[in-house]
């Protein structure tokens, strides 16, 4: 964070003008829209948002960055949880969204090549013109070169996989505007070092992505939701993991405490019981949802589920996942002046109670308002915690208490981070968890890559 | 080809013996063995065979070979079919197969670990007891650790994936004798950049894994066989690529055309019908298996699939599956005296018949015996041609053939290697395939990792 600030001068900023087609813009609206995210980090405004029309404008950006070591940071829909799209060093915002093209659709392969600036959204609204869609769901309408930074992942994982299993190949911009592209079209790939996934999850350090191809599936026959409830946490979180052990394939499973049930209730006007509830989605044939329906149902009832409800149709079953992926804004609208920080731990399966009981245990000896949710049959849980902005050392005691926690998961064999990424609160948490040999390898990447660092600095580890 | 040859002194081969409590040989028939694998690429002998015990006693060779600048090459079974294992450089053969034991395995949180040398056969043994399996299955009997350097993947790669997608975690020792571990014990992982799939296919060349955490599944309750015979190769191509859009849950599906039919009729005293085949596994409930095979007879009827034929039992299925794997040896058997030369293209699926056909094509044209197979819902296929070890100028001719095979099927969007990696002898096709950047940016990684260039130089890219 003690990065020192990069100045970029007015005529370097008439310079990058001349370099593009798209915009360069310093007002202040827009500067402020581009230095912050979802996370709690304090905004910082970059210098300048620069907003290239494609990959040749992107290279050319790049490579005056690179000779006058100005940073530059990509940005998206700036729904980072974790400070990514923070110019913390100075420098230009990246905004991508003006590289929003889908560039083909093909069925027959089941891919799609997309610019980075695509939101997610947008993509699969076209896609079920073709009866597709693309897996990856974060909640939020990110970009999918956003996406592809922090390795996005969300409620479907379970079934379809995160960013990484997802992506194909990549186009991208290197720090000295060299265009490279990685990975193929193809479903597997033994070609050389794995460059892909390399750049999937880098989080704009090691190179800008400007087109994607990404893998996409059939939409299946039959989609059905159902919520169970149960009298504690434990039962409910045991019970997802041990339908997970079971090999069945369910499509979405999440977990949501009484509290963020009450946060539903009330920003989605729903009236789901306020006690441990589980979300679940099967995907398949009509025959095979009820087969699996039926597995996970006889499950939960071993382990005290009740009230197995299913979503009645298509458009109870939308306004079910709608109300869980808005859990994050109803938690924030229940909590009026208040900042929420949003925690991002996952632990081995067999140890997820166990994790979210320690978490809960630390937690209770503080005054903070939290609630908990989890991809919990993917042993990756959330932690909504609530402080007062007037009130900085409350965010600071709400970082010691993250810290606390996540050495407790490191302990427990977990990660500090199951899809939000490193960005800028976790870069101490990193190296607890994967030695300091394995970061210097990171860093030792990092420099080769970009030497001037120009590329997002400051970002998952310190330079 | 043309890397200088580092000579190995008496000297340095004494002090390496004083480095570790396991054997340094530089017995004859030892050396020759670990001299070549399954490549048509010809032998050669490293100075010296070194076997540690573990991870401590590889980091010490390590750091004393750097020091030394004498290579390193890892060697497992010795079943690579690119040259992975050949010294092309000089220096010692890392044998890891005394590296052998199961560490943990972890029922709860379907994983093992286990140490690099152990093989995949006796893993699945070991694991079989409670119920579960490692799913990637590349036929031959490889080490853990070499599939992993290999990035491993086969006939079950369209179901559970190939090695990419089932390490979780790795110790691994770079080139200086600096331990790292990556990865965690978790599904989820957005923790910095993801050194797991860096390693994963980087055949050797950036350390020497020592550990690896991998998936494993539960044993489904059903697995049935069937074989089904199609009149033409592009209908049998087709139907695959149906099943696969389709989005039907096969967990194999491998093409072999009619002269490997013969080839394993003959080595598998089996008398299946000389057509174009399928082979297909399905794996899940009674149930489900039933209501995928019907599925998947509706599809085949289509493509004037006939004559589907389940496996009786177990044991039938298992004979099925072992006369696939055995097809390589069946085919070397069928040509006695001579030598095979294995291909392996990927294309994305929609192009896989013509690409077969181009490579038919391209092959009718040339006097050499070949057969076809395919781990077809994946879009890749293996072409078994046959030369005269007596009359190099063959070999010669079917490296040249089958580097014009390559560049169609590039131009395609296709791979040069879908999962036998580029060893040796496509070193060339991945520039033509990825482009010299991207090239550039895997030797940059290199050198920073290997300054000495010690780990398996001359593989992958020229140095």
């Amino acid at each position: 964070m003690s990065a020192k600030r990069v100045e970029v001068s007015v005529a370097q900023i008439a310079h990058l003008k001349g370099l593009i087609t798209g915009s360069v813009s310093t007002v202040e609206s827009v500067l402020d829209q581009h230095g912050r995210d979802e996370s709690a980090h304090p905004p910082i405004r970059p210098a300048a948002v620069v907003t290239p029309k494609n990959t040749q404008e992107v290279s050319a950006i790049l490579k005056y960055c690179n000779q006058e070591a100005i940073p530059v940071i990509a940005f998206g829909a700036g729904t980072s949880l974790e400070g990514h799209v923070l110019p913390i060093a100075g420098g230009i915002s990246l905004d991508m969204t003006d590289m929003n093209r889908i560039i083909e659709i093909r069925p027959d392969d089941l891919l799609v090549r997309v610019e980075a600036g695509l939101h997610r959204m947008a993509l699969n609204e076209k896609l079920a013109k073709d009866g597709l869609f693309f897996s990856v769901d974060p909640g939020a309408d990110a970009t999918l070169g956003g996406m592809v930074a922090t390795g996005a992942a969300g409620t479907t994982t379970v079934r379809y996989g995160s960013m990484r299993e997802n992506v194909l190949a990549l186009t991208a911009v290197l720090a000295d505007g060299t265009v490279i592209t990685v990975g193929r079209e193809t479903r597997k790939l033994s070609a050389g070092y794995d460059l892909t996934r390399l750049l999937v999850g880098s989080e704009g350090t090691l190179a800008i992505i400007t087109e994607i191809t990404l893998r996409i599936f059939g939409i299946p026959e039959k989609m059905a939701a159902a919520i169970v409830v149960f009298p504690t946490l434990r039962d409910g979180v045991e019970a997802a993991t041990a339908v997970v052990k079971m090999g069945i394939a369910i499509a979405r499973c999440e977990f949501l405490d009484p509290i963020s049930i009450r946060y539903v209730n009330a920003y989605s006007s729903l009236n789901m019981k306020e006690l441990p509830t589980l979300f679940f989605e099967f995907h398949g044939s009509p025959q095979g949802v009820e087969e699996d329906a039926n597995s996970v149902k006889e499950i939960i009832a071993e382990f005290n589920g009740t009230d197995f409800q299913w979503a009645k149709d298509e458009s109870a079953r939308r306004k079910l996942w709608q109300a869980r992926h808005d859990v994050h804004w109803a938690a924030d609208a229940a909590n009026p002046g208040k900042r929420g920080f949003s925690t991002d731990m996952a632990v081995p399966i067999s140890k997820l109670a166990d994790a979210v009981e320690t978490c809960e245990k630390i937690l209770a000896s503080h005054p903070f308002p939290y609630s908990v949710l989890g991809h919990v049959a993917d042993g990756n849980f959330h932690l909504h915690i609530f402080t007062d902005p007037k009130k900085p050392q409350e965010l600071a005691e709400i970082i010691k208490i993250s810290h606390h926690m996540v050495r407790e998961i490191i302990a427990m064999g977990g990660t500090c981070t199951g899809e939000h990424g490193i960005g800028l609160g976790k870069i101490e948490a990193l190296v607890e968890e994967t030695g300091s040999a394995a970061v210097e390898v990171m860093r030792a990447i990092k420099k080769r890559l970009d030497p001037m660092n120009i590329l997002n600095p400051g970002k998952i580890f310190t330079q």
